[in-house]
């Protein structure tokens, strides 16, 4: 799956996500890159509402577990956040950049193997939103992903 | 101000709210109840999506420390979230039900000493996401008034 159709499969089944215009703009080995519109995701004070930040690093960090899923094979999985921790460092005030990173080899060995034996794995996944190359949002979260 | 005249600011300024159509529905010395819709909030799964939650969770956080900076006769001021930690307990499955823990006597008296003297003070609040009796969802956010 490409990060085209995992988009539309977005707006489609996630309706805050379309509203949002979060867009899933780049992957490679490391990173995957979204974005969001500064327009429809700002607040009171004109810049990045919290809400907002909150749920681009959240579906992003979810993209990312489904993407590997998707890669090992499994088309039907149930991939659900337990837990997340989240700084708010400094305000956005343009449309939201955000890196998330992708599991490194081990992890993803690991996971492969307990989602064989278990049918059942968890992924930590760290995401940032960054502007102007200074981290404005922190954020980890644990999911637990259903094969 | 009253909880109708803060949900018109909400959807005037933070258009996310609006499309949520998150209500603040009650409000009494212990609590604020808030709520948003389900259709416009789910995910790929027909439950609850988490973005929503945590946007729900949030914003109504940031409610109840805005209303208790209002209270204390601060009219404008600047309330930002500057970091929160989150569990998912269990699926949301119709119209989303917040219950955010209104500061104490005790936080409260704290609170208007700091601004009094420092014109800056923060508050640790909590909320939840309710159904049918069972916690969904768990929040703690700190956040940081300046007057």
């Amino acid at each position: 799956m490409n990060l085209k159709e995992l988009e539309e499969k977005l707006y489609k089944e996630i309706p805050l996500t379309e509203f949002m215009q979060i867009k899933l703009d780049k992957i490679d080995e490391k990173s995957l890159i979204s974005s969001a519109s500064f327009e429809k995701n700002k607040n009171d004070k004109n810049t990045g509402f919290a809400g907002s930040l909150s749920t681009l690093v959240t579906i992003s960090a979810w993209c990312a577990c489904y993407l590997n899923t998707i890669k090992l094979g499994y088309k039907d999985s149930m991939i659900a956040i337990i837990k997340s921790d989240t700084s708010y460092k400094a305000p956005v005030t343009k449309d939201f950049y955000c890196e998330t990173t992708l599991p490194s080899q081990e992890q993803i060995d690991l996971f492969k193997k307990k989602l064989q034996n278990k049918k059942s794995s968890s992924l930590r996944i760290k995401s940032q939103i960054i502007e102007d190359g200074k981290v404005c949002v922190n954020f980890e979260g644990v999911y637990i992903i259903k094969v």
